[in-house]
């Protein structure tokens, strides 16, 4: 019988890196799937929509449907559609928070929105990011999807949606809401969808300061996969260490 | 005899506010060339370009020649040509960047720049910042015209040069080189300028996290003017005082 009756999975650097194959990672999610252990991916990429993280998990020979993907684009929509039914919202995004602001019925515009979304969007302008800074000083609650600052590439570290999230709150004087992870809202709401306890589930993940630690802050197990962003050695300079920490997850035998 | 041997003297805020007059500083400017006092115009603003700013100041009945205004876009060209006279840079920024650059005969370039410039740019793209980044990461050198991260407007707070500064310097971990106020840079470079000695030199603004700090750091006294960012309320938490705080420059009568 499997160890843990729910994991929670990154995707970037655990289940791919960027357009590359991590081959341990369908045999993973294949023994899941044989065993009926279920499971989410917890990301905190919200330009791509599901449907395409769908294809793209398929060309990996993983094959999943969208109802175990959580993006934080869904889940800041959820929560606006929460707060505020006919809530109007000013985005900064790309076809993920499109998409699901649009899913859930809230409306699009820069004319005196509810809320202001901001995730990455690799089109942004001046002009958006000003407007984004006066809707939020006329009162639009500031949602961010998720805080990476920074995101390693092949040609070096680019900008992550944090950064203009951090300069939109340094101009605004506003501190946003953050959705994603190391925040620990979508391990709750995985969990929620699950039925699954926090001492039975556990969460996988390649980058400690975001997925282990929206583990760690879920109070969940989790277990680090060296095949990202965090190394080993990385590991040493932590204060609170991942329940374990893998080379690959070939080397994973709890399933 | 006047007080002081020279002057040095913000633009927006204590000459002009926007597109709006300050009456006052005419006569302020006049009294000073009447009386043969050499003065400077010492401005954080990198976009517009000193013929630009001739011709605003003329708008308002201040009549002076380009020489007596210093840009941090045109002290980041001289910087740059005294560190390496053949440097290929990389450049954010508007007119005033591009003209101080090429006025030096530096060579603006996308390709392995040995320095990268950033100055307000009101059409920045994702794609330029990631390019910044990733040029420093490769080994160029930092410079940023100035550190404002926050800008009045009559709408609100815009983005200042020095939000987009601080979203580089967080992905790239690399410390910018800072040439605007309140560094002292351009206060001394003006008074080498004027052959006026420290302590025969004021400092004019409106600002005192800008301009009277500029003044605090180059150790010369300061007038505080309330016709733009900092009232004398605000005066009242700051631990250094200026020199001198007044409503307006009409009650100046020292020169």
């Amino acid at each position: 019988m499997a160890r843990y009756q729910a994991y929670l999975i990154d995707l970037d650097g655990t289940m791919y890196r960027g357009n590359a194959a991590i081959p341990e990672a369908a045999a993973f999610i294949n023994k899941l799937q044989t065993e009926g252990v279920p499971f989410r991916f917890v990301t905190n990429n919200s330009s791509r929509t599901r449907a395409k993280t769908v294809e793209k998990l398929a060309k990996h020979d993983i094959n999943v449907d969208e109802s175990t993907i959580l993006t934080p684009s869904i889940i800041a929509a959820d929560y606006i559609k929460e707060v505020s039914d006919q809530a109007s919202v000013f985005m900064i995004g790309e076809a993920g928070v499109e998409e699901a602001l649009q899913s859930r019925g809230l409306t699009i515009t820069n004319d005196n929105p509810d809320f202001v979304v901001v995730g990455i969007d690799r089109y942004v302008t001046y002009q958006k990011i000003k407007d984004a800074c006066l809707h939020i000083q006329s009162g639009a609650t500031f949602v961010a999807t998720n805080p990476d600052i920074r995101v390693p590439t092949e040609e070096g570290f680019v900008p992550g949606n944090g950064a203009y999230v951090d300069l939109i709150r340094q101009v605004t004087k506003t501190e946003p809401i953050v959705v994603g992870k190391p925040d620990r809202l979508m391990v709750d709401l995985a969990l929620e969808q699950m039925d699954v306890l926090h001492d039975q589930a556990i969460m996988v993940g390649d980058n400690y300061d975001t997925d282990i630690m929206a583990g760690i802050q879920a109070n969940i197990d989790t277990l680090h996969v060296e095949t990202g962003v965090t190394s080993q050695d990385d590991l040493q300079h932590v204060a609170v260490q991942p329940t374990y920490s893998l080379k690959t997850l070939a080397e994973w035998d709890e399933v």
